[in-house]
């Protein structure tokens, strides 16, 4: 690792991790209950989703303290989903990063509460308007937490068949790589918001990115590329997973890549995606050497 | 009931069926999922949350599809509430509305995921938007599911200390008065559209309501009789149904008002509630009637 990913890195965590304990603290609950949400929030882990935004908007333009907001909201989600996920009735987990998961140490209601209680948080946050007042740069992510993200890849994990490569990737694209995209995306589209804007239908809840700047669809190429990256580097972030805990010998899990495919052609598969990740970051281009060492991270030879 | 109170609510929750069935048939997930939602929704209890914005609304102004479909994300948000709230590690409900409650029928992992499926797809509706692309008549919601409502009232209500009348009706503001609030403000806001609009601040998510009106303040003063007769009526709902149960002789939950009055006390502040209700809506004036003969079925003589 490099001294200057270290620092970067550890910039970005305490800035993260700053924001989150300001915003619980915040908040109007007994701190019986704060001190549920503040064992599932920290320490934390790697805090790639809020990294990844904050690295995307950079792509574009230096993030401010609305963003470092958003990137907290990210993290939020992302820990309703964990808190859930590991309960009983689920994945049934009783480690999480070291340490009892939250249903073990203070019992599954306040788990279950606590969950919900993430998930509307994160929501009031992604969808706080933009500092202009326009639409918000999340608009439309509920979809990615919903029925084509998330909670489907969670239950298609639970209770789908999953027959091929195919079927395991688009599985992955929902369970895991759609947080990545809303990441991804929401960076590139705050940190274009002096160039497009969002529109939203108010029935469908659907979005539309309009270019403000007619002399220019740059901006809008870069938005397709940032979702080529989103796609590509959410399939290979979730194959690193499954080729790591084979390599390693851990009891692994009943989705993975190796059901299907075997070593060499799993890492070929996980390597390939990175390749295509890192293609659409230089073809962005901007300051994105941090990302490329990000990226190369998750390489396995 | 009269023939025009029949009428009106049947019309009222024709629209919503029609309204929840449409949502939930354009939504992604696989038809065995989608129909665990449904088995959640229909054939639902009285619709009470959504009329009560609808007839709000119309106090104003005649809703429209849009009302319709906020209307519809409130129920939807009531029936994740009631997913969750029945599960084993809450309160551990077999049976809601004469049949059994989702988990005892598909389980407790499908329960779960179904609650965080509705929680979300009541964000994304509530979150919409208003039609002209201002920012939506439930912005600030969130708040009431959270820490100042739904979320926070379930979690003292398991777990808090209640030791006085004003602190279970504190406790009964924000398990069950919070989404009335929710519901009664919204069509308030929604039906004044032409007269004020919300402001958001995109970091705390509070929002305040500003009068275009200048000549006339009337719009903001409704807002705060809309939210006289929430408070009333929300308290009122739970202590009607503390002594129903009690004068229906079936078992008493752990917190009910008769814990701390006796019957005759605890109907006259039931009454006392439900005329300051009333006289609310005398004040806003307008196409009141259903709303009156609807707080009158909450009388207990």
């Amino acid at each position: 690792m490099s001294e200057f990913f270290q620092t970067r890195l550890s910039e970005w965590k305490e800035q993260i991790d700053g924001g989150l304990k300001a915003i619980i603290a915040g908040l109007n609950y007994c701190d019986d209950f704060k001190n549920v949400l503040e064992y599932a929030l920290f320490p934390g882990g790697k805090r790639l989703r809020p990294i990844l935004m904050l690295e995307f908007h950079n792509l574009f333009e230096l993030p401010d303290e609305y963003a470092l907001n958003y990137a907290c909201g990210i993290e939020i989600l992302h820990t309703y989903s964990l808190i859930h996920d590991d309960m009983p009735c689920m994945d049934n987990d009783d480690m999480r990063r070291g340490k009892p998961t939250v249903h073990k140490m203070f019992g599954e209601a306040k788990a279950l509460l606590a969950g919900d209680a993430l998930l509307d948080l994160a929501n009031r946050i992604l969808n706080a308007p933009m500092p202009n007042g326009g639409v918000g740069p999340f608009c439309g992510f509920s979809s990615l937490v919903g029925d084509n993200g998330l909670i489907n890849g969670q239950y298609i994990d639970l209770f789908g068949d999953i027959a091929s490569v195919d079927e395991l990737l688009d599985m992955y694209k929902q369970k895991t790589g759609a947080l990545i995209k809303l990441a991804c995306n929401g960076g590139y589209v705050l940190g274009n918001r002096r160039k497009i804007r969002l529109e939203c239908d108010g029935i469908s809840g659907k979005c539309n990115i309009i270019n403000e700047d007619r002399s220019n669809d740059r901006h809008i190429i870069n938005g397709m590329l940032t979702e080529s990256f989103a796609q590509a580097f959410g399939q290979a972030f979730q194959l690193y997973d499954d080729i790591s805990e084979y390599i390693s010998g851990e009891k692994q899990g009943e989705r993975s890549i190796l059901k299907f495919l075997d070593l060499d052609d799993a890492k070929k598969l996980l390597n390939e995606k990175l390749n295509n990740s890192a293609k659409a970051l230089d073809t962005i281009g901007g300051d994105n050497r941090f990302l490329h060492e990000f990226i190369e991270k998750f390489v396995i030879v």
